[in-house]
């Protein structure tokens, strides 16, 4: 597989090279992405999944800012760059066949990590109901912490 | 859209409802998948992602043990089946869009979740190195409780 210009990464090797070297040779995509699980460096609560193609990542270590790509909008998305809610990395770990990365994150402003204002955007659990069916009940600890309807926080 | 015969979740609504509602449509891709990030429930640890279709996501709810599918195998992968390190789920979150669940989980026999024998997948950091590339640290303090290469563990 050829490097593309925004590609600064080795092709990955084999799968023994993948899983047991120290070769950073992240396996993206058809699509040219990889999975981003962003957790809070303070308590390791989940806070969002995104996607990375090779030039989030390349400007994720480069500036210590968490950079994603945005599936939407077809662009870098830097966020936080319009709430302020940047996300500070302080670690970046990656899985085995280094197809997905986990970030531990400290987030500025006011904290919200999710476009629609919360902490999480993990803000909903899943409860069985008695009828073999499930609802989702919402997390009474993440309140919002903006009014979406107010704000130009952007999504994936 | 159409529900398959083995998709019982009713079809993703509105954005206003998705994100609002405590209805549980997952928004599958057009694979069929949404992403599932497993945490440990003793203290938030990531320690795999993989991927979910419907039917793996209702025997989860059924069963109460992680069953995800298996993009390798093409099949339903019933987490554990062979090692005995089953995930038994604590709790399951979605997430604002629907498109991504994270299950808190106890994992059975040694505590293995990596095929690698590790307890997580995520058992290399990336650091920067001094001449603006980046090399993968290993976690020395996840050291792997089995040894693959003697095991018929199975992997995504």
């Amino acid at each position: 597989m050829e490097k593309s210009p925004k590609n600064p990464f080795p092709a990955p090797g084999s799968k023994y090279e993948l899983e047991t070297g120290s070769v950073l040779s992240p396996r993206f995509s058809a699509d040219g992405l990889i999975t981003a699980v962003t957790v809070a460096a303070a308590d390791n609560a989940v806070l969002m999944v995104a996607h990375m193609n090779a030039e989030a990542l390349q400007l994720t270590l480069d500036t210590g800012i968490a950079h994603y790509w945005s599936r939407s909008r077809g662009e870098i998305w830097k966020k936080g760059e319009t709430s302020g809610n940047r996300q500070a990395v302080r670690e970046i770990s990656i899985d085995c066949d280094q197809d997905a990365v986990v970030l531990k994150v400290e987030t500025a402003g006011n904290g919200a990590n999710c476009h629609t204002g919360r902490r999480s955007c993990f803000y909903r659990i899943i409860e069985k109901t008695g009828t073999g069916g499930a609802s989702l009940a919402f997390d009474k600890n993440d309140q919002p912490r903006f009014d979406p309807d107010e704000s130009d926080v952007q999504e994936d």
